[in-house]
């Protein structure tokens, strides 16, 4: 790809443009442009439909356009399920440090989630021909989603969440190691009855907390509840909600492990709100050790997943990707690491908490 | 621009590519095509020196290619100063839900603060030539940072923070009226000695919302002293550091008004640490009410700023002035409102706590 040197440009014939096109159909000019250049992007029938019309009206692809493109630009995309984690930030950071110092630019695409604004997303950013991906797949995306992309010519690295299987490179934390670090903490203050706040099957990391957390109990012998496992998404609110429904179990445990640090704050909002101290009262651990956990008082325990580190690794990943497209699939799990902080102290038994 | 016809595309003569003049030159792609274009965004010395090296080299610039460029591409580039605020997932969501309904694809580019990086990631955006930037300028941005992207013939329009006088559209709160509300709120409960925690010179919004301090606290014939203002950015760290310093002052006020809700969380983890109750020992008022103030215990007093609305004007203002590139510059600010929860008072003295 390095070596690309601009084929022959032909001439559009008439007075067919991108937009007319786009306007005639009801498409964006983005997904004429895509279907013009067979892109596996666009759906076999629109495609068909976008290049009939194309040669009805004269149009002739201009190639020179199109091998500018496959020059490298230097520009890296960064696809985000969403962006409301402060953990984000600090991944964004380091892997522009990363980035930069290698001569690219990167730009943010954000999924909120949504498979179909992923596609459109990613689709977008991919028409702009940068010279890699580096995605955390939103909640349900498929080894497919990725293979689109891939099919492009664009490097693909995952990063902090990935498809199992896919192929693709893949940086980010031993999760399941991760969790259950904060399970044998609460296991050695002597907690028997252990919550398991966020995640949720659609996600990878969901499923590898969960597992961690199935491990840190079986490690001690201790049976697994599934009526301890609050699932959902790892954000403030459903933290707050989750240890609410926790303490009005019948019988409450006296500590949890959360998805994320983003859950474990709303479950201190959520002790607070039931006149519960953490620390004294009830113990948390929380999952990342993102910058605000030693922020709260009490300090939240947390397990420290070096986020920062394995964005830089995603980083160098999609550059190594880039020089050699055909180097074998790599691999890059951080290993956590316990941070104890205020949030964890030896059973109290808790009282029940009707909702 | 709507009915551009492609022109001619000029033959590229030899093997000179983009890739391979960027090598020579030690320059990136980006700046090499920018350059040939003879894109205001390059400095002129950098633009002459590519331009020769290009002509020496038997290079032609591939107007055919440029002319597609000229077409809508349908993209709305978004430059947010950071995304640490969860008050940029609330705007990216509203802007991106209008845009989307017009069709257009928005991607993000993230300065961090810092004038340089954003200069590089909106250069770069430009490469690819956006219908429209909504931007919220890094701290201490010019006018010419604005003027140069849309000499680039692109949309530009301010969200949230402005250029004052710029002449480029914005849409974002009234933060002077804002910030007035709150301390308003204070003195009604009877306080006289308000701080006011976060914001800065360098950002617009620290201008106005400490110019609304100002305000509210002389409409009620109270002196301004300069040693209740704690500057510094609007993060959580800060507000919770600024707190610890307004309660090591000689006499320490009773109450706070804040320059954002991070700000505001923050001080509520101090007041924590120094062991008062906020709305019981110490009053405190937030600023934008972004979802996470009604999930804190006891909830934050704040002030709303309509931040889904202001997202949804931004991007129906860049939709206008893509329509219309002449059109009359429109400024949209919306009329914040104070909402009264938990962490207010009436005042209480405060011990000092030195550092």
């Amino acid at each position: 790809m390095d070596e690309t040197t601009p084929a022959q440009a032909n001439v559009p014939l008439g007075k067919v443009t991108l937009q007319g096109l786009a306007r005639e159909l009801g498409l964006s000019t983005a997904t004429i442009s895509l279907a013009l250049r067979d892109s596996p992007m666009v759906a076999e029938a629109t495609r068909l439909k976008v290049q009939e019309a194309a040669r009805a009206r004269g149009y002739v692809a201009n190639r020179g356009a199109a091998a500018l493109r496959t020059a490298r630009t230097n520009i890296v995309a960064l696809g985000l399920h969403d962006i409301v984690n402060p953990s984000f930030t600090e991944l964004l950071a380091a892997v522009e440090e990363a980035l930069t110092a290698a001569g690219k630019t990167v730009l943010l695409g954000v999924s909120q989630e949504d498979v179909a604004r992923q596609a459109r997303t990613l689709g977008t950013l991919a028409e702009y021909r940068p010279d890699a991906f580096l995605v955390s797949p939103a909640a349900s995306s498929t080894v497919d989603d990725l293979k689109a992309l891939a099919a492009t010519g664009i490097a693909v690295v995952q990063v902090t969440r990935e498809i199992e299987g896919s192929g693709f490179d893949f940086a980010g934390s031993d999760d399941r190691t991760g969790v259950a670090l904060g399970v044998a903490h609460l296991v050695a203050l002597g907690h028997r009855r252990i919550g398991m706040l966020g995640g949720y099957g659609a996600i990878s990391t969901g499923r590898k907390r969960l597992a961690g957390y199935k491990a840190g109990l079986a490690a001690a012998g201790i049976p697994f509840d599934p009526t301890l496992v609050m699932e959902g998404p790892g954000l403030r609110e459903e933290g707050r909600r989750q240890l609410a429904r926790l303490l009005a179990l019948e019988e409450p445990p006296t500590a949890a492990v959360c998805f994320n640090d983003l859950s474990a704050f709303g479950a201190l909002m959520g002790l607070s709100a039931a006149g519960l101290t953490p620390g004294k009262d009830f113990s948390l651990v929380g999952y990342d050790d993102i910058a605000e956990a030693k922020l709260w008082h009490p300090g939240l325990t947390s397990v420290h997943t070096f986020i920062a580190e394995y964005g830089r690794a995603a980083a160098d990943l999609a550059l190594k990707r880039i020089a050699d497209p055909g180097r074998p699939m790599e691999r890059v799990e951080m290993s956590p690491e316990l941070v104890v902080r205020a949030t964890t102290c030896p059973p109290v038994p808790v009282k029940r908490r009707p909702l």
